[in-house]
């Protein structure tokens, strides 16, 4: 168990991927999507995650986060008891300064939605901002994946 | 991940607690109780496990399991995150013929319910009865303890 220190923002522009240095495909689904206990089976290139977080702090940076890895085959079984809605994203990974950007963009009816995250080791940690990065949304929970599964960003 | 077979009954007498050879107390939460996608933490005794099922087959005998040893410090931190209501119980393991019968006696708010399960092979399977095994449940989902964890069997 750790706990998660992130900040989430859009982004204005396709000049992330020129810096990037690493895409892979992410799919997840959700054992349960509630923000508050949230179970997601993911599988990320060739390896396979279970994740579980609780709800976000009162700030709304941090969270509660557990994860094993898992096999594959396990994870394809799993996705088969998930909620319907499955996240399909690509994620490109950027060094910006001393930390790294993860920069999530969606595929299928999350298309057009493209989200930046970096990593805290405290909610007060200051980071330099690349210059494709927008408007932060780490408190807005409709950018929460387990959200969009459900809600994707074309309804809204 | 496996196919769980497993029935289930009523249990009309504490005489199976004199055929036990083994004890254990067990504490089980829920980060689902959804019948389709159960996701439990349990501590049984110096051990936990993550565990998660699907929905039951049409016989309703059958269930899709995957299940993996956590820490026990892990198990509490998840706890945590879990919905309120915690299940409570003793398992006691009886041997009859070829197969191990577990007695799960509650306690708390689901005291007074005994319930006694036999895992088999396949659904046909035959197997011998205990002296105190009553009326088969096995397909009143009542009966689920993530069902019971909600609504406790005080409260029917």
């Amino acid at each position: 168990m750790n706990m998660e220190i992130e900040r989430k923002f859009l982004v204005t522009s396709e000049d992330y991927k020129k810096e990037s240095y690493k895409s892979e495909r992410i799919t997840q689904a959700y054992l349960n999507s509630h923000p508050e206990r949230t179970v997601r089976v993911r599988t990320k290139g060739e390896n396979a995650y279970l994740t579980i977080k609780g709800k976000s702090s009162e700030s709304g940076l941090s969270r509660f986060e557990w994860e094993k890895e898992i096999s594959i085959d396990d994870a394809r079984e799993l996705m088969k008891l998930a909620e319907p809605d499955v996240i399909d994203k690509t994620r490109y990974l950027i060094k910006q300064g001393t930390h790294i950007f993860e920069v999530d963009h969606f595929h299928g009816r999350n298309e057009g939605l493209i989200i930046a995250e970096v990593e805290l080791n405290s909610e007060e940690e200051k980071f330099e901002k690349p210059a494709w990065l927008g408007k932060e949304v780490t408190r807005d929970k409709r950018y929460y994946n387990s959200l969009l599964s459900k809600k994707a960003y074309k309804t809204w």
